[in-house]
């Protein structure tokens, strides 16, 4: 039943950095690594404030020498023990992830990192090329690509039930920051989301259009080529980007169009793609995502349920109940954790997986999202279209 | 109760020029005029064949004398009758619409035209000065102004509902040319829609572009500054344009995307717009046209329904039948024929019309059309950001 | 073209009782055979007001002599002359039907009639025997039959695509009668639907329950068998029934569940129909009636468009424009009309009508209504099961 | 953060019986206790195959000591135990949970245990007294209500936004059950849930139906007094009940209808409850489970998101991530683990619950469920109105 117990004769242990009181995310990853099974997360450092990074870490149920003050004393104490931790999970402000990172290598451990991979080109190269040298398993947390709908899409594409792909559509609208909210014009700013230093170049592009990007290079299985952006501060007084609109081209003469913005006053978490081939189109959307819409020319639309008739087997693989039992955002982040679980445990064992790992989002695909960011930019300061550069 | 019999002492003669046999939108002008209730179709000529056009005229059931062989002998026979018609319905294809407008103009018969004005902008900018040197009245059929959601929308726009616009998403991703048709290809092409010479600069952005782009105008109230587009034909072998991406930027600082096509094979009759202002948004789709959804910061998203609780004046004048009993594309039609009913009589009886005519697309909205496919057709081939200019 | 001009010549003349001002359905009545293209509406009686009806007879465009004060003048009037209607629609409160389709067949005039067909048994079982001795057309409107996606399904079911039927439910939740409205407690109530004389032995039945007995009949092409009900008046204060829920059994073994009411505050007009049989089931919503639901076993669910892909010649032929130009209430009903229209056209001529007419509401399925409607109230008043007789 | 941790100084160590290889549920509660990370899953007995049991035990990773035989040894060897399990999980055939609580109590064991409650009203009673004396933590999975928008129909209803309520609708229409499976028809059938001495009366009521039933009495707040049933076998050759419809009134005149069934081919888990007052209705659907319509007279519906604007504080302590960020059916489960825990935690330590427990569904909602299951069963058999007996 449970493979890691079975194979590795335990569970995988964990360590987290970032995602203390008031985070988002640090709950979300906490719950995925539970949900997945294959975990046991015993160690961390919660906060940026040492104090309250070591009584979090108590409170979450570390033991007290595993509840860390900093990162310095995490990596250090654990390359101590016998029972060190196998993993690490970041999740920490942007602009911290490429040293974290490093440090997590040089200390043998395998990562779950969350995106964007750094806040420069440069770093993200780095990165990539450290991660391939040492092996180890990197796990991006590109979390949308682990609903089982989303895995059904890419793989229909792959085996050309749309026939070649002409046409894609990928927005990402969100409501919640249609205003300035307290402390955000202040200098710095008190969210580590405003403020430049911490996210890179560009709030909108590397936060939610980070996701689109991958999202699309997901499901068709296709590169971006070129782009045409136009990259704004829509709500008055913001001094980073809200609102990105974008034409782009991709491998094989496909022409798209994205749309993201954090300020769309009334919107929840609108992530949306459609995507259109010679024979028809497919349309799936975050906040219903147990349903695939494949729309056939000269044939009626059909929808595909989550764990229903007509799914590939990789779709299959990611869905943890039955059909009509809705899944969510946290069954689809468990899903990366199951991939990633599977990585390190194969890897340790020195035997191949149990089943494929393409799908697993890595740090290959964190560069990728820093160039076309670059080129983004780029075309949006120039008013021309930009080449999306390729890592090599 | 039926204002025209009333006031007018009689319906409106009506003639339609274009519209035959196979014709998808002469039945629907046709279907308009009888819901309206305030015209009679008397006259026309329904096919560019002279023995055909007579033969299908009094199979519609024109007198055999005022089932004409051509234009020509319709402006000759008509001006002769003391019972000649008021107004005309031109449905021809673009590259005749200035010449049959002209000849309208000439004979003193207020216009019906449909969509696009003209197929070159010079062409646009004359018809417009002599509709206003001439007085008559100018109905362009941009028909889906005529759902009184999409009134409602414009209407809450206008009272700030929203807030100040900041956001503009609008699509029209229909799927029907996903494939060549028998035809298509030959030179000339059999049907008109694929002739170059017919449809002017560019189908995909005449067509159903300039829907897209007249429903934003309609919505916001607010012109076009700017844009920059990808005009591309994506199905193989196709000699017109069937895509097209736009990004755009608007007066008052709005930023705005477009997605046009009519080969996303599986997909219907897809138009829709969302505009997003600081306090909230809207969203509209043609497919489902009796439901506004109104998305609010911080509020719970609420939806209108139409002839329902909670709409403007100038939605509920849209409306046909009580709320519940959907109404469809030849009832939004028929709007614009009850408006253009509404300005025919009043002129002719020197009157003031008894309800605003300002949703009512005139002449000048051609004219912006004209301007606009311009400059997106400049943006495409420059790769840059062109300006759509102004009529003045 | 229209085969009505082609083939008898001229429009069907029409006449209609009942419809004048402030009333839903006149309008509607009008509308639709203006839509259907072979009629004339050229008399009436519009209001039981004589001085009204004939103001709103004018009103409505008919010449002076043929705006009637009331049906007796109607009838008496038309009978004189050479160009007499060839039919009457008759839209007066439900006990009047009885004597005006008498009348109007002693007239030997074709009838479109509202539904219920009378408000007994005993007079429905009457005019049945009377139409048929007669060998006049009866055109009876349970107008959500002629929605194109509802005859789809009737088409389906018919062709066993569903496998045999096993389950039905049907329900007709409407919100506007949730109040007491001004008049209706009144002794007798202004408007005629309160009053029992008028409306029968139960408003809800007879109204909306009507249309929700017909909708399960038309749709499987099986009979009731018998019913469990229960009906009430949850409106505090009311004199008439509201609320109605029913189990049933039909013939072939299906078990039915229907649920009607009027007073479900904030519900608009949720005629809805759900069929199961041993292979998928079928979903059909008023409200969104351009789309019809396939639920299918072990595979995707699939959705007809109206006018789309996989669509059965009748349901095909009550289409009225393109699929994705959605089509509504006014379509539906005009379909009707055309129905009537060929088979008086037919009838006249002696000639078989160009289409399968069994579509087509007749007497016989308002003689079923009333069968109905006195077996749920025995059932009611009973606690028990009760049959629903057969005509025999 | 984590209150049980805190509180309590440990999480709370549960054991589980049932659920073992192949089942649906077993998982299913593993994974919401881990969710609601207050639990360790320690001990359990996972098939009623000893050797089975002990194999999966260990394969879910308890101690080889905790992987027990059966339940005998399951309570034996706990008792004997300092680290003995504080709860136990029961997800065993319905006809097992009577005794296993009544060990459990014995025990001194908190018990979470699925519906139905027993196979028998007199079981259900005596268990209900047996709780009651004990003082031991009863929670009873009708998971459903752990869903944060049902919670707010709720508080909803409570609050008096409706009005007095008049109308309630509630269906499970399912359709994995379409046809025959394999081994369904043997004597006895291979899977408990076709057995009769297994099942209990009526596997229809007493699986799916106990939910509806639950549901409404979870939104309304109130009783159910009598009941009007057709129970029913749909798929030939059946031997249980597949299908159930049925009539209902409730404490305070609510009329309601209730649709269940396993059989309706090509449906999913759809389960809907609708219920109407004097000023408006809600409207959920388990398929989307984010989602509360809210219907509202004489103004727009609106839509309640999850962890959405306008939720009340007990929707709000339901939700697991921020709103458009969908949960599903796991998180719903989990939240009743969550209520358990807190209800658990503050009986051992003699405290108060730190949020109310109103929602926890217990023994006295079992007995209901046995009630009605019994009152629907007399009327089917009847052909008549029965009254629900309350339990006193």
């Amino acid at each position: 039943m449970n493979s890691t117990l079975e194979r590795f004769g335990r569970r995988i242990r964990l360590g987290v950095i970032g995602g203390g009181p008031g985070s988002f995310i640090g709950p979300v990853h906490r719950a995925a690594a539970r949900l997945a099974d294959r975990y046991e997360v015993v160690a961390g450092v919660l906060s940026s404030d040492p104090a309250k990074s070591r009584r979090c870490g108590i409170e979450v149920g570390f033991a007290p020498d595993r509840a860390y003050r900093d990162a310095a004393a995490f990596f250090a104490g654990e390359r101590g023990r016998a029972d060190r931790v196998d993993a690490v999970a970041i999740m920490t402000p942007n602009d911290s992830h490429y040293a974290l990172c490093c440090a997590a290598i040089a200390a043998g451990m395998d990562i779950i990192c969350d995106k964007p991979l750094t806040t420069s080109l440069t770093d993200a190269m780095d990165l990539q090329r450290r991660v391939e040298e040492s092996g180890i398993v990197f796990c991006h947390t590109f979390n949308y690509t682990g609903y089982p709908l989303v895995r059904q899409a890419r793989a229909m594409v792959r085996d050309g039930e749309l026939g070649e792909i002409r046409l894609v559509q990928v927005e990402y609208v969100y409501g919640n920051s249609a205003e300035i909210v307290e402390g955000e014009t202040e200098d710095p700013p008190r969210h580590w989301h405003y403020r430049h230093e911490s996210m890179g170049s560009s709030l909108i592009l590397l936060d939610i259009g980070s996701h689109a990007h991958h999202m699309v290079r997901f499901v068709t299985g296709r590169e971006f080529e070129s782009v045409s952006a136009d990259v704004a501060r829509i709500v008055p007084g913001r001094k980073s980007d809200d609102h990105a609109s974008l034409l782009f081209r991709m491998e094989g003469g496909a022409h798209g169009v994205m749309w993201i913005t954090q300020s769309a006053a009334g919107s929840v978490n609108g992530l949306q793609f459609r995507v259109f081939g010679a024979r028809g189109g497919l349309i799936w959307r975050q906040e219903t995502p147990n349903q695939l819409h494949h729309l056939r020319h000269r044939q009626p639309e059909q929808i595909f349920e989550r764990n229903g008739p007509g799914l590939k087997p990789e779709a299959v693989r990611a869905c943890h109940v039955a059909m009509g039992h809705p899944e969510g955002y946290q069954e689809a982040f468990s899903t990366l954790y199951d991939d990633a679980a599977e990585a390190i445990v194969s890897r340790r064992l020195g035997e191949s997986p149990r089943f494929p790992l393409s799908e697993m989002p890595t740090v290959a695909d964190g560069v990728r999202t820093l160039q076309f960011v670059e080129a983004a930019l780029a075309s949006a300061r120039d008013g021309r279209w930009a080449r999306c550069g390729s890592p090599d």
